[in-house]
């Protein structure tokens, strides 16, 4: 019997299955850290104990990426590992800030499957729901990849889960206590409210990053993320080594601090694309697109729906005549982040 | 109205103008396991509690250069953005030592301004203090830039401040209960004491370092330190990175271990050039000279002020016949440093 | 006299010299976090404080290898400055867990000497041992080097140490309180205990990872390992930095994770050999075989002795025809691991 884990398969898979992530992880400062000497992020909350404070928090929390990161690790090995292609994101809700010294574990369900036409392939569903050393849960998000056949066996009974198009914003949760009524602009390195952006208004954040292969491999086994795309320069053709698509999310988001410095938390992950691969070499620019605001969800603060587009070249536009996106397009993600109001 | 920050230009510098610089940061233990990996840093005043406390201090602090980084990089987008080059440093001062889980902000005072001839740019003289949680200084010091300036307007009046050409030994700040009458040059790493040491003394550090472009990216990234320049590759006609200039400091200083292992603290920074650029791919090494000694100015505790070389290839000298840096000189730093007499 | 440390030549060690390693060092979750990063590490003991935790244990330990490369780098600059080779390990013991927060100091003991039949180096024996800030030995291990002479002096008297192929069985120590009796295997990783596994059994652990410069770099300074051939890419004549062997090791163990996950702490090095040099653009891969297994040794522990082979290219083998090790084999380590029996 071998003893390695040759990753599931679409057979592998059924409706309510619940499966237990492998390798609980407690965090410290060590990767907070390691984030800031990752991604240019500077968001005053996710920096400084002292300004967390002054909002209401007991302390800083470790970025929210950082608990995305490490949640969605865990379920590689469980469900990508033959994913052929990571489809989508959605009904991603941020439930509770991550501290250093929290232990997170991660659970997925299975809710959905639908075989190909091919009968070489099928997509699933899973809800991953990432839960502190308390039991609480942190972070909850359905992602769905198409993963190879083992066999020529019969296709299973379809079944696609109902998703929302995005967070409802009655559906935000807002940590405990926070409180923008004394928010500090200087501090915070900008002096946008939310009433300052417009629906509609498009933000470009200027600045460009080259990607090195040290800092994405990194990164990617930071968050004990082991599929080996990202790792092996063998493992394709071209001996290029493909990004971990989060690496491009945390890049962007950090990069959208110049012009969105104010959009602190992020509470929902609406959906996500990652539009083309990315490859270390890649000068990676950010835009961020205002696409919904909330009211008043806690004392001064609310909430904007941002869509950030990665890119790398310049794409000032998403999609071609064809409806497709950009080949300079690396990533589409929508999501909100709660702001002063 | 755009909401990116534009970077201040020479018309908006008003001597007696105070800046608060944007995003507090706390620091904790995984700034000092980064320091560690990035440079060779070995002080054992830096590197182990117990010795520190030995020494009469509470616990390790943060290299003294992670403060300064730290202190520093907030300064960027305000003062550096649109500056033309960092022309030099003068009367820093370590007041405080910053230890894991301290929180600093940075404040910067325009003390002295100078409009150039050609109408185009100016000089401007900052000084900035840092701060902890406990509105402690941590640490001051003076730089100027040249910055452009956005039209053709009148010159501001002339306002040069007056500095000295370096610390006097009697305005060096020793940490409260540091002492060295116990110091343990076995564990630190050499035998020699301040009076070991002769002034006009030249240490050749030996050691090279061969510089990647992810490790100066995720340094100049851990301090916050946004300047373009150094993180994307399309932003120069040559396609190079410039390396910060902190990131040469702290790897010559690191390398200076080599023959002045009881250099603990730096306790000030009388003045610096950057005498030329450094790119990836560069082998930086390191030689000191012993400029000046004190007495005792605590228990078993002496300063020496230390011209700290740093240069690519070899260069033994610093100048050329000319009087300008040879072309092979990256750093030019002239400190004090605290060591056992 | 020079300032500089121009290391140890063969005259400098006499057998029952005590040798205290300069530079003690406090680690933290940043290390640890580092070492996340630079290695594909997944053991859930060395992951989550609350898996080490229901394991008997007060936290998830460090990494026994941050134990061994932060011991093992001190010795660097009194040892292998002026070492032609490393020529080998044994009777390494790890005998207690070391935690965040804890100092480490190395001494070092010569116990064998033996001149080279060409007059002109020799070999040396020294025995390492760390030590936490509470003078508990926390591993202890024998590595022989060749060392140039400085001269032509006579040859001392030769003595070499009587060292055991292996540590028995009945010398590996187990952590106080340590039991695998509750152990989680899902949480872990793999279903797999001792009993699973065959002596004689090869587990080929699938993965490869590919070798950037600034990952061994910041790992090697990481460890305050000075030796300049993995720094200075000008030491060599082909422009080349050889990549510390504990990089490999590393790498290779934590590789091992698949397959091997339940292999959670090393408690003995009973021998290894850098077979051949490693280079950034390597990939590295790893197999491991079962070379022993003993009964229980705490509460639902046992131990398995392992063999871990890293490896580039591909070397499903170990050595050629004429019995020396093929060119594809990095690193040939035996050790003793707890496992769930």
């Amino acid at each position: 019997m071998t003893k390695t884990n040759p990753g599931r398969f679409f057979e592998d898979y059924a409706v309510g299955d619940l499966i237990t992530h492998a390798v609980p992880r407690t965090l410290s400062g060590g990767e907070r850290a390691l984030y800031h000497a990752l991604y240019p992020a500077r968001s005053a909350l996710y920096s400084s104990d002292a300004f967390a404070q002054a909002c209401g928090l007991p302390a800083s929390p470790l970025d929210d990426l950082i608990a995305f990161h490490t949640v969605f690790g865990k379920t590689v090995p469980d469900v990508s590992l033959n994913a052929v292609a990571n489809l989508g994101y959605a009904d991603g809700r941020f439930l509770a800030p991550v501290y250093a010294g929290d232990t997170l574990t991660s659970v997925s369900e299975v809710i959905g499957i639908k075989q190909n036409s091919n009968g070489t392939s099928g997509v699933v569903w899973v809800r991953t729901t990432g839960r502190n050393q308390r039991e609480e849960d942190v972070l909850t998000y359905v992602r769905w990849v198409m993963v190879r056949k083992r066999g020529a066996g019969p296709a299973p009974k379809t079944v696609i889960p109902d998703l929302p198009d995005a967070v409802a914003a009655k559906n935000l949760v807002v940590p405990g206590g926070l409180s923008f009524a004394e928010y500090n602009f200087a501090l915070a390195g900008e002096p946008h409210r939310l009433s300052d952006y417009d629906i509609g208004e498009v933000i470009d954040h200027v600045d460009g990053i080259t990607i090195e292969e040290a800092e994405h491999m990194m990164a990617t086994r930071l968050w004990q993320n082991t599929a080996k795309v990202h790792f092996d320069a063998t493992n394709r053709p071209d001996g290029r080594q493909l990004i971990y698509g989060g690496h491009v999310i945390s890049l962007a988001r950090a990069l959208s601090f110049n012009g969105l410095a104010n959009a602190q938390m992020i509470v929902a992950l609406n959906g996500g694309a990652h539009a083309n691969p990315c490859f270390a070499g890649d000068t990676v620019r950010a835009w961020s697109e205002v696409l919904d605001k909330t009211g008043e969800l806690a004392p001064g603060v609310g909430a904007a729906r941002l869509r950030l587009v990665a890119t790398k070249g310049f794409a000032g536009q998403l999609r071609g005549e064809d409806g497709k996106y950009l080949p300079e397009v690396l990533l589409d993600l929508d999501y909100w982040a709660l702001m002063p109001l």
